[in-house]
């Protein structure tokens, strides 16, 4: 909205871009402050600066990601994260030909330096792009190292201590939704 | 559970394991028929086939990938996919250098013949994993086809008619999900 040059939005008009009912975006959002005004609207400017900061976004998430495989890669070379000022800072591989070579401008490192890495470049978020029989040491090689997010996109179920933030992605969950709605959308004959 | 030899589970154990209150969870099953038994709860076998049914995935969905890059080569090999019965049945790019190479069991194939495939595949699912300026074009193209759902992973805002059904799927939103999350653990002090 603000490369559009809109600088006032309503919650109406918030509502239906998410999808959300206006009253529960206005609920949700002074659930953090009042920086909406009765009858005006949002200034777009000030929500997305509060909005940064309830995401957590004025801090610096640098990440690392271990697995340099076709996900792994994808991952690093995500356009949506730098939008977001969200850098990959490393990237491990445990395959011998894989290591060395480059992502983008990013040097695939072994294994064995992954705790010297990840406590050089402070960071707390780690992405588990590796096959399901890896994850679980990984995970625990991560968190070792001082890793307190973990985004696993492995379909192992993995084990973390309670103070550690665990986010699964399945992405058949998305074309689950995707079927459902084409599945009527066909039924209905559309 | 059907793999853990679980034969029954109680809306609330499903709730648990779903984060959504059981009171909704038999809610919303009941909305597409009266397959549990008050008291009781679920035979699993037989909620199984009531899920699939519900979400569609008792047809076959075969699929075409548009995109052989990291992400699409990813999206072919996915392991989740194939779980749900999943099929990948052709992938396409327009890079000569790509073109006729193999991921997996899969030959790459050039944009030429992506009509005649998708009519062949009988094809009504297409992932789109190309850069965000050529996503319209080929989104178009799928449609002409005979694609009626459209799994959007590029950021590219798409126009489509109003009976496909269009996803977009926005890996950063995970990941805010996953900073909100650790942002506040962090300055609890976890």
């Amino acid at each position: 909205m603000e490369k559009r040059e809109i600088e006032v939005i309503s919650s109406q008009a918030l509502g239906e871009r998410t999808g959300i009912p206006s009253a529960q975006v206005r609920k949700d959002l002074s659930y953090y402050g009042e920086f909406g005004r009765r009858g005006v609207g949002y200034e777009v400017s000030i929500l997305r600066r509060h909005l940064q900061k309830i995401l957590g976004l004025e801090r610096d998430w640098p990440m690392v990601i271990v697995g340099a495989g076709n996900l792994g890669r994808a991952l690093v070379n995500y356009q949506g994260f730098l939008r977001h000022g969200l850098e990959v800072r490393a990237v491990f591989d445990s395959d011998p030909r894989v290591i060395g070579t480059y992502i983008h401008n990013l040097r695939v490192e072994g294994p064995e330096i992954m705790e010297q890495r990840i406590q050089e470049e402070e960071a707390h978020l780690g992405i588990i792009a590796v096959p399901a029989e890896a994850a679980q040491e990984v995970a625990e090689r991560l968190i070792t190292a001082g890793i307190r997010g973990i985004w696993n996109f492995s379909p192992e179920h993995l084990r973390v201590p309670q103070e550690v933030i665990l986010r699964n992605e399945d992405l058949s969950v998305g074309l689950m939704a995707l079927i459902y709605h084409l599945n009527y959308s066909i039924d209905r004959g559309d």
